[in-house]
Order: C-alpha cells, then sequence, then structure tokens
C-alpha cells in the first residue's frame, strides 16, 4: 500500500503548552475535554496559539454489493438521491455544515447511477458499487490501492486551499455491513458485538445481517494479509476515507472522526501508522451498538452522545464548537500573570 | 414565596411538530438528541419553526459564610477579583459567550466587596456575604424573598429586550457547600453523596467539608418548612437564580441549566413549580461528583459530558450550539414530500 510518512507531534513543545493552560484563569483541569483539546490541537500544530482553518467534511459516497442480501432497510437508490440532495442543500449534513462554517466536499466514490455533472460532485467513481462479498470480493486489492491514492488526493485538495481541520462523512445503502466485518477483522470482538440497526433494522433484521456477514466471513477464499481482507470486505467509500486520514495526518491536519463506520476507517488507518490516532479527535458516540465497544478498543474518547446515527459526518461536524472553544480557551483566556486574581491551586 | 405562574406547554401541537421531524429527509430518531430538543423548544415556544433570539447568560455571584469553616481551596476574595475579571473579558466564560453569540449580565447577588460603578455589574446585593450556617441562618425569611424577585427581575430585564434563551452561571467562592445541603434536602440523598471537591479539596479536604455540612444539618433549629431549609442553606446567589429560572419559564423562555450549582437550583424550583421543568435544557454533566446523582433525581438527562466544573454557567453556553443545531435542523432540512428522496422508515 501507499507509504504514509506520519510522524508523532514533537514533544519538545508539550510542557509549554500544559504550563499555559494550567495558568489560565479557572481552578486548575477545571474545563477538562476543552484543555485535553488545546493539548492536542497545540501539540499537532506545534503552537501555544493553534488555529482552526477552513473546515471542510469530505463525504465519500458508494454503494455496495453486499445490499443486495437485505442487509438494510435503505434500499439502493437512496445512496444517489442523497448524494444528490445533499448537493442541492436541505439534508442533514448541509445544516451542520452551514452552522458550523464547514465547506462540504462531496465524492462519488463508486455510486451505483450516472450522477450527473454540474453539481459540484467530484467524481472519483471506482465502479457502480462493490462485488457482493457474500459470494466475491468488493474490491480487488487493486482497486484497494487506487482508493486509497484518491482518498488521499481529496484531502491534498482542501489542504491547498488553506482547509488544516477536516471531517469525513459517507453515504452508501448498506454500509455498516463492511463496516462491522472491518470491525471484527481489526479488534477481535465477536461479530454479533459488531453488528448493529443500521437505519432502522428490528431484530429479526439484525439476526439477518448478522447471519449473512457470518456466511460472508466464512465464504473468505483470501489470504491472511489484512490489506486483502479489508478490501474484500470493504467499500470505496470506507477505503477512500482511509486514504483520506492518513494523508490528513502526514499533513498534520486535525481529523475529526464521525460515527461507526468512520471509526471503523480510523481504526483501519491506525493498524497501517498507529500514528494516525494522534490527530484524531473523536467526535461523538453514536448509536450503532458496535460504536462504543470499537471506540474503547482503540482507546478513543467521543466528545459527544447525543445519540445520532446518520452518518453523513454529522456527529463529527457537530463536535466542532467543542474544538473550537478549545482553541479559543488557550487563546483568549487571560492567565493569572496578567490579572489580578488570587491563584489558589 | 411570590407566586409563578408557569403552564405546561399546550399538548395540541406535539403531534404536528413530531410529524414535521419525522418527515425530515434521515432515517426516522437517527439525529437523537437534536430531534428530542427541536420538540422540547417547539413545544415551548408553541411554533413548528422556532427561534433561538439573544441568548444571554446571568451569572449571580455573592459571598458565602460557610466559606469561613475552611470548605473550600478558592479564598474569599476571588469572588470578587472573578467578578472584575468576567467585567473586563478574559475569563473562561467571556470566551465562550464571545464565541456564542451571548450577552453576558454580571449581578452582584452578595459579594464581600465594595464592587465600583461603572464595570456593568448590576447591583443587586443583598449583603456581604451570607451568614455562617454552622451557627445560624445564611440568610432570613424576608432576604429569601428578596432574592427571589430581585432575580426575577433580572430575566424581566433580558426578556424586554427581546431575549428567549437564557443560562444561568454562579461565582462565589464556598458556593458547592450550599448547593451539597440543597441537594440533599431536594432530593434524600445522603449527604455523603451529595459532596464533592468543588474547586479543587483533596480527600482531607473532601472529609472535613462533609463533617462541616454533617454538623450545619444536626444544627438546624428552624422549622419544616423547606423555604426555610433553603433560606438556612442557602446562597444569595442560588436563591436569586431559583427566582430567575422561575420567571424564565413564566415567560417561556428556554433555561439552559448549567452544572452542580444551578442543577440545585433547578431542582429547588422544580419543588415549587414542577412545570419549570419542561422549560429547562441541561446544559451537561460536570465532574461535581454529586451531579450526576442529582440530574438522575430529577430526571435531567445533560447534553455534554466534558468534565468541566468551573461555573460561571460554562457549560450551558458550551451546550448552545447543540440547542442551535437542533432549531436549524427543523427550519432548515427539507422534507421527504418536498424532494426526490425514497422514505425508507
Amino acid at each position: 500500500m501507499k507509504n504514509f510518512d506520519i510522524h508523532r507531534p514533537d514533544e519538545a513543545i508539550r510542557s509549554s503548552i500544559i504550563d499555559k493552560i494550567d495558568n489560565l484563569t479557572k481552578p486548575k483541569g477545571s474545563l477538562g475535554r476543552l484543555e485535553e483539546l488545546a493539548l492536542q490541537i497545540g501539540m499537532i500544530q506545534q503552537t501555544l496559539s493553534p488555529e482552526l482553518r477552513k473546515p471542510c467534511n469530505i463525504l465519500f459516497a458508494a454503494d455496495h454489493g453486499i445490499e443486495r442480501e437485505g442487509v438494510t432497510v435503505s434500499p439502493r437508490e437512496v445512496t444517489w438521491q442523497q448524494l444528490g440532495h445533499f448537493a442541492r442543500g436541505g439534508a442533514g449534513i448541509n445544516f451542520l455544515c452551514d452552522q458550523h462554517g464547514f465547506r462540504l466536499v462531496l465524492v462519488d466514490a463508486g455510486v451505483d447511477y450516472d450522477i450527473p455533472s454540474g453539481h459540484g460532485i467530484i467524481d472519483l467513481k471506482m465502479g457502480r458499487g462493490t462485488g457482493n462479498f457474500l459470494h466475491e470480493p468488493a474490491m480487488s486489492l487493486e482497486e484497494w490501492e487506487e482508493c486509497i491514492i484518491r482518498g488521499a488526493g481529496v484531502v491534498d485538495m482542501v489542504h491547498a486551499d488553506g482547509c488544516n481541520v477536516v471531517s469525513f462523512g459517507e453515504m452508501g445503502s448498506g454500509n455498516t455491513s463492511p463496516s462491522s466485518m472491518w470491525m471484527h477483522l481489526l479488534t477481535g470482538i465477536s461479530l454479533r458485538d459488531c453488528v448493529g440497526a443500521g437505519a432502522g433494522l428490528d431484530n429479526p433484521g439484525v439476526s439477518h445481517k448478522l447471519d449473512v456477514l457470518q456466511r460472508s466471513l466464512d465464504n473468505y477464499t483470501g489470504s491472511d494479509s489484512l490489506e486483502e481482507k479489508l478490501a474484500w470486505f470493504g467499500g470505496y467509500e470506507l477505503a477512500m476515507a482511509v486514504g483520506a486520514m492518513l494523508r490528513a495526518a502526514e499533513l498534520k491536519m486535525i481529523v475529526i472522526v464521525d460515527g461507526f463506520i468512520m471509526t471503523a476507517c480510523m481504526a483501519a488507518a491506525a493498524r497501517f501508522c498507529p500514528e494516525v490516532l494522534d490527530y484524531a479527535v473523536f467526535g461523538h458516540q453514536g448509536d450503532e451498538s458496535g460504536h462504543k465497544l470499537m471506540l474503547a478498543a482503540i482507546g478513543a474518547k467521543p466528545l459527544l452522545l447525543l445519540g445520532l446515527r446518520l452518518g453523513e459526518g454529522s456527529g463529527a461536524v457537530c463536535a466542532y464548537p467543542i474544538l473550537q472553544s478549545a482553541v479559543n480557551m488557550i487563546n483568549q483566556m487571560d492567565s493569572f500573570a496578567k490579572v489580578a486574581v488570587t491563584k489558589y491551586f
């Protein structure tokens, strides 16, 4: 796979950042996660005065062969319909991007529809949906590699425009299924605990989904290579997100991670380059049952717990004001040295 | 006590609001708490198109006789120093109010210092700190009543200016002690479970605080009247916040509740008028140990869990973008009827 040269932030500046945070006019530690975030962002940017610039939500859309097996309540045509809906505005991710000043970048990673041009949707289509991994690989290793490169390229584009904080979203009917497979492969957690209701399956629906995924696993005839397994059970939008996350960390950007599906992508990225996690902020813990377990498995602490399960990057964008608060805290609060307040701790 | 004429929102509109939310272009329920909030705000405002106008954070500051017993690491002078600091900008609550467009209204409810005029701090001073409730009532019933009226008056002022969403904050060295007493009196939870570290006590400090508060309870010689007990163990800023919350609900404003101390005030307000809870949004669960228990005791679900324990209204203001997202969702998202997306649930 393409090599990403990701470095952990230089530790030399850590004590200076902590010192600045501890001397702001508040009881030490009393701003909790804001203080942790300010430290993380300061480390990423190697500065005592960090800045969030031109936030972007890059949304990868694609279809999935496994959707043919009845593993989702959301029919295939919803993928292209929603992608067009995002382009026109009026969907969930639109009001959140508008509220928080995010640029929304839409990518056709492999939607089963001829998306008309002229709507600002970036055409990186790998095919009209993946193969059905119950019977065949979702994609070849060559396609996997190409997805990684294309995903990284989208990040290059927004970075060149001045963006230093990015979230990723997805749209793809059936895409909690590849995500559950990845979660199982990456964490070793039993497949049962990796499978949930997705967009709204009832209990028999979840049982059927688990059965389909278990049989898919049993039918696997590839090698022991993690890359081959991720490709086999993957999705075009998932693979592009992995490449995008790795490239963003290489460029020292802050990566806000959305819900279940994007957490699976971050877990995959971290298996190739564990250093990517230094750049990751986990926006929320969603309602998909496995999400909490997967976050715990990779040691991630989500910022929000709002019961979201929309995808599209919504939970990541929703968490953005918390990052902004952390940055405002370290930049705008006075220190005890500056003002006449007794430091009592 | 002054009567507040608080009505539960009229139920007639509920089904129309739910219908609107359920037909937005997303899987039903997939925006979780945003959907619940949109319903609550729509009910309060009795509209399918709610609006948040001129948000204010009203911060009541006062000193406490019990502070003389060594129940806090924060010395008394910090109360007036911080109040002055808020007026100049540069404190925790300032950057949060700036970020989210809040007007910050500062009230001297009873600070032990002659606050110079000209800093925009509203002078509603009841005295230079309360009595030490280890030995005497913190305040008389007449003072309690006066605090309720003065607190309500501040809300009248911001309401007249067009504000329809308000949070309350506090500053007062030692004020987790009266809050713990209130929590115990209002919920029946053991005093031990109501007492925490406040601004930063160590374990022996917390034990000493518990001992002082237990002896204060033992020394109580008043009647069985809840009002008399709340006055006896209260604080001027707490009592004003109770009056302010009740008046805000009477005026059908949204009340965003901050941390441990303001939750104790809302719990008190709810004992006088349970309907006040229909207007309350709980901004966050703080780090003070009893906060989670108290929230559960009054059936409140906090929006944020960020380990904050600053007070000042910080957790309430920090949660504001979530309310704004809920309002944007119901106003800005398209319905399935409007756009060509298959409704699949």
